[in-house]
């Protein structure tokens, strides 16, 4: 990849936040990470709303990191908008949340999450996590290209 | 997790299947590995269709692995017919191909894969990817009820 991943965190949590950013840099990962503190920030971020219009500013990301339970606009609102927008829809969402709730996993799954986490209780715990994100997302997995003239 | 997972491995490839299930082997994996060997066997098996009907013989996959190109009804069509139907939509559906042209890329994200990897030239980056999928798809990921009645 020539220039570093960009991953859009989703968590209206300012610890799970900060946890997050720390574990990432724990992890000795040099990935961009933007961060949405609401599920309205998060859309407007997606759909390059007022200040987030400049897209070389504010790019596209690579991966969508998402949490569920938001005042507001919540996670499952959110992934809708995402998995119902042509292009945008080709964004990898992995769900990261505390909730292991049937429903939750059930709906997820059923609006087109493509990968449901559960955060981890201790930090160590959290930094391996981050990690496996960073091996399987943005190593192993290859993305969709995110223009529409390229239909082989 | 109770029981060994269930992966379904949808290829028409013979040498490729080969080769995956070796990786699986070398890598010490132990779970069970179905295999489809067209896109019509691989939706018999998942619609539960004549010989696959008893779900406790043929249980329903934790996973797919699924192959794009292969002659009848190729890979597309079966993630297409996975991903519109309730229920099964919820099994994680990994692409598993060689080609990385960006309009296969771009169709499979569209219809809704969960991910899309290519195959690796070399067997020792094969087991690399299959054990690189069981830790990511079978340890870290939490699926989704495959029953009706369980929304929050």
């Amino acid at each position: 990849m020539s220039k570093p991943a960009v991953i859009l965190l989703v968590d209206d949590s300012r610890m799970d936040v900060e946890l997050t950013l720390d574990a990432f840099k724990e992890a000795r990962l040099s990935n961009r990470i933007e961060v949405s503190y609401s599920g309205q920030e998060a859309l407007d971020y997606l759909f390059g709303n007022e200040h987030f219009a400049d897209r070389n500013r504010h790019p596209l990301p690579d991966l969508i990191l998402l949490d569920l339970k938001m005042p507001g606009v919540d996670g499952f609102q959110v992934l809708q908008r995402i998995k119902g927008t042509p292009l945008i829809k080709r964004i990898p969402v992995v769900i990261l949340t505390s909730s292991k709730e049937e429903g939750d996993r059930a709906l997820s799954y059923d609006i087109g999450a493509n990968s449901y986490l559960v955060k981890p209780v201790a930090f160590t715990g959290f930094v391996e996590v981050v990690r496996q994100i960073e091996d399987y997302w943005l190593t192993l997995n290859i993305g969709a290209p995110m223009t529409a003239d390229d239909s082989a």
